[in-house]
């Protein structure tokens, strides 16, 4: 079980994920310069994403969200704060694992499994199922600027290729973290970000 | 980590906890009757579930509780629905393992770490925390009537001592599962239920 990644605030401890994601015409083009940075690709992995609606509280107004990520046998629960900041997709977040659950009976053994029973247990309590993103993501690392960036090489299905470039930072080193993945970007060729989430822009386009 | 019990109404599978609860003034002699049918006792274990109010649903009105529950390192989540028999406390039930979290900056470790990260999720979704019931369990099986009851000794801060007895039962089970418990209650010199959760005889007591 991977360790959890809470990002949350409190006095002693304010970190941010500053992320931006841009899409990708030539994921080749994107990948060779990627490369010429002396970036260290991982694994490339398949991730199930079920989001959820709240009971009474409208996600899309508060601008928050609420999932379930399989990645193999590992499921996830995240919480998705608001936008903090409207440039990048700045928020505060927490994410927390299950452990793997019994199968339904007749059911998928697995991660799958375990999403199908939180899902149930999320339904008890009102939530309601609104879509399932899947995508298969190359992660790397990359340094860069001194730091090391977080890269993402997606490709969502019903959607197409996209990049995602992130740092966590410090409350006081959002600027430069935001500066830094935007001077990256411009560095791999792509010039304009997606603000919008994998589900907004799978909503948008009616899939 | 203990597998994940899940009672739950479906076509296929439909699984009720037939459970009664009884104050016991003696715990030695309902000790000691035990022991003369044979119960098995096994090592006691100190749980303490921390429960928490809906952000929107009235779960005293609608007879549902949302709980974390910690025995040790292991930490589930618990969401019982509403009773669907007025005299035992059948009810449907989903109860999920979670993974071991990161303790907070300068917080406990283990199992009360996972309590507290859950609890941050669940309050930034609207979840309120009402009261944590900490009890002393002295969990045990009993043949009975041609079956094994289930049965826990509960010593519980603030309250004093139960005994509680439980079968799960298919749908068509649930009356001949009453009978059963309601036998085994007398033999063991217990006559008045109580249906009230130790929840709700906390916040009757103003504890």
């Amino acid at each position: 079980m991977r360790m959890d990644s809470i990002t949350w605030p409190r006095d002693d401890v304010q970190v941010y994920e500053v992320e931006q994601k841009f899409r990708v015409a030539d994921t080749a083009a994107v990948e060779r310069r990627l490369v010429s940075l002396a970036a260290r690709f991982r694994d490339p992995l398949e991730q199930m994403d079920r989001y959820f609606a709240h009971p009474c509280r409208d996600f899309a107004r508060s601008d928050e969200a609420l999932r379930l990520r399989r990645c193999g046998a590992e499921v996830m629960v995240t919480w998705k704060g608001p936008r903090i900041d409207t440039a990048s997709k700045t928020r505060l977040e927490m994410e927390l694992g299950v452990a793997q659950a019994e199968p339904l009976p007749g059911g998928p053994p697995g991660g799958q499994a375990t999403v199908d029973r939180w899902t149930e247990l999320l339904e008890a309590l009102g939530f309601r199922r609104v879509r399932d993103v899947v995508k298969r993501r190359r992660p790397a690392r990359v340094p860069w600027q001194g730091t090391e960036v977080e890269v993402a090489l997606d490709s969502v299905a019903g959607l197409g290729d996209f990049l995602e470039l992130e740092l966590q930072a410090g409350a006081g080193e959002v600027p430069q973290a935001r500066a830094c993945i935007d001077a990256l970007a411009r560095e791999l060729g792509c010039a304009e970000s997606e603000r919008r989430s994998y589900l907004e822009l799978l909503i948008a386009a009616g899939r």
